[in-house]
């Protein structure tokens, strides 16, 4: 597989460093550590599984200090199910990792992705965990973003600048994840580095901001998973005046990093499994905004909307049915719907467009656009097709 | 196709016919007609979907009066999405056939089923009606079952006997569904015929009871139609002492009809868009039997979970992923699961035995048992597995 990567421009402070522990199939590499040079203020968002894997565990006491500087990640084991011993297995991967940069492994955070259900291969990271270490700045971001794809394709990586005051300052993310993304940044890791200078609960309220507008707001197959992970370092050393809440440079600061969010969530739709299109559902003209992001989300995960998008088939009634099971306020006669712009459903019925309509679907581009005509809130959800090759991934992940 | 069928015994008094109006693709029975001799008690339950097809939207208004003596049924149109024209569509059915047989047009019951958004051709039908109304007598339960399938790969029938007090009572049902079964008995029509005295509320009672345990607890891909209903209609012909609630003669009759409805959604599930497996999600000792209930569901209706059974990867760590987010009480350290009768994970963590799990898979029918050690409830949910076939039955639907 050859895969087109081109340099992301790093914030100040930032290394990176890739090794390969035979946790995944042999030939990738599948362990990965994000560095700062300086210790970095942090905020973090973490799946709401009740059933949370261990490494998820340990960061959600670590976060409290709003303070890092370092995270290992390893793909091909999620070290969820796996007891006390899953815990254990966290701490010593975060303590190995402190005590060769001589720093608290309180800063240290883990993360971890692939199959649920089996003990960390431990004596293969140990054996590698010096040479990760040493090999820090040998890496680039985006072979950080390789060795963390489980069924991905292709690695996630935006890089965006911005001045904020007189310093220009930068960020560079990435993620992971290409199943299961719903209820809520579902098999999900994203790590973001920025060299900003940023106060906690400015970071903090940022970063729950940017993810409700983004990771929060895509869906795949309507899964959960146990891992999902997304973690923002601050190392401020652009030096610029640290960006405290509700100042202009915050507002500043919070819509760059929605859109970086934002396009990189778009990227795990367009990676969905399996998937053949990225499809947009925006519910317009909702009686509130939840009504709005629920009908979209219902559309969003219904599986017959999701096949007939795939085999070019504008059966609009199957939106008109999630819409209606979605439980949403809604006036069945009022509702309006529009693929790619083409009316295809007014007053709740047909548009008389179906030929039209089929040929839309063509593109690999949908835009799904249901006016209720109800009240004045929407929302937009990003989800992608359902194919054969959705079953054919999931059918055989393990075998 | 060939489709084996042995004669249903049916309920004294009741008739049947059917015919063709190319409404489905030509060459295929489309229309049916149930027809009792005398007037009888009816109970109906119907689609919880917000946007309901014109035909539930009447049946809702008729069972009020609890009295029925026909069901006119078309399949390849769901004449929902169709505003004041479906409506007007619906009504004429129902007039047509209450003029033929000189009886009331509220007494005559209209269900649709099929493609959602398009006009009823109402031409054909109208030409069809006589023809449909003579025949009465001429066709069998099982021609029924035939007429009004869709996605469906057989017709499903069920015929029961039971003695109450001392008259022997028939009960005779049939449904069509294969698709879109949950939340709450989705694309899915059912009639049950009886020959039993029963009192309206009684009835009422044993049919909402009956359907909660049999059709509300079936799944195959979480969508909900537009038209899903059930009629039960008895027409009193069995000569019992009328049937009253709370009576001996009421919990055999109800326990009948559980029975019977149980084992009509289990042909649902087994005939599932390309299922090949039939599985059974129990969730044992939860703290409620809704959270036994909403814990089953959510590993029924996970696709990960659904593809894993499919491709014989006993991959429990995603049921234990789907329970985490279906938000119930759990402690994951206290959770046993089994796959027919092996226990794979225990305490929440894999019990070493995944070759002979896998193999467990490879039955075509799968009992899943999840213990919560928690509580004292239990439920059951049956689903089937997602393969490459629902994809291509789903996207291929209407082309």
């Amino acid at each position: 597989m050859s895969i087109e990567r081109k340099a992301a421009s790093v914030p100040r402070g930032f290394l990176f460093s890739t090794a390969e522990a035979a946790i995944k199939k042999p030939g990738r590499k599948d362990l990965a550590l994000i560095y700062s040079e300086q210790e970095s203020v942090m905020a973090g968002m973490f799946t709401l599984n009740n059933v949370k894997a261990a490494p998820v565990k340990l960061a959600l006491k670590q976060i409290k200090s709003g303070k890092g500087q370092a995270i290992i990640v390893n793909s091909g084991n999620a070290n969820a199910c796996t007891g006390v011993q899953g815990m254990k297995d966290a701490l010593e991967m975060s303590k190995l990792v402190a005590d060769l940069k001589g720093i608290r492994a309180d800063k240290v955070y883990v993360c971890s992705t692939g199959v649920i259900g089996t003990f960390m291969p431990m004596e293969r990271i140990r054996s590698k965990m010096s040479m990760l270490v040493k090999s820090l700045g040998k890496a680039t971001v985006d072979d950080v973003a390789v060795a963390i794809m489980t069924t991905d394709t292709f690695p996630k990586v935006v890089s965006s600048r911005k001045k904020i005051g007189d310093k220009m300052v930068t960020i560079t993310g990435m993620c992971k994840g290409a199943g299961m993304i719903q209820p809520k940044m579902a098999t999900m890791l994203s790590f973001i580095t920025t060299d900003a200078s940023i106060e906690k609960s400015a970071l903090d309220t940022a970063l729950r901001q940017a993810v409700n507008r983004s990771f929060n707001r895509i869906t795949i197959d309507g899964d959960m998973s146990t891992n999902d992970t997304v973690l923002i370092m601050a190392n401020g050393m652009a030096g610029n005046e640290p960006i405290r809440s509700k100042s202009k440079a915050y507002e500043v600061f919070a819509a760059a990093l929605t859109e970086h969010l934002y396009e990189l969530s778009e990227m795990i739709v367009r990676d969905g499994e399996g998937a053949t299109k990225l499809v947009e559902v925006e519910v317009r003209n909702a009686r509130s905004e939840k009504d709005a992001e629920h009908g979209a989300f219902a559309v969003a995960n219904s599986l017959l909307v999701k096949t007939a998008i795939y085999g070019n088939d504008a059966n609009w009634g199957r939106l008109m049915a999630a819409l209606g099971y979605s439980g949403i306020a809604l006036k069945e006669e009022k509702i309006d719907i529009y693929l790619n712009d083409l009316m295809v459903a007014k007053n709740g019925m047909a548009a008389g467009v179906d030929k039209e309509a089929n040929e839309k679907l063509k593109n690999k581009r949908i835009k799904i656009v249901i006016d209720l005509h109800l009240g004045k809130r929407s929302a937009k959800v990003l989800t992608c097709d359902l194919t054969e090759d959705y079953i054919r991934i999931n059918a055989e992940y393990r075998t």
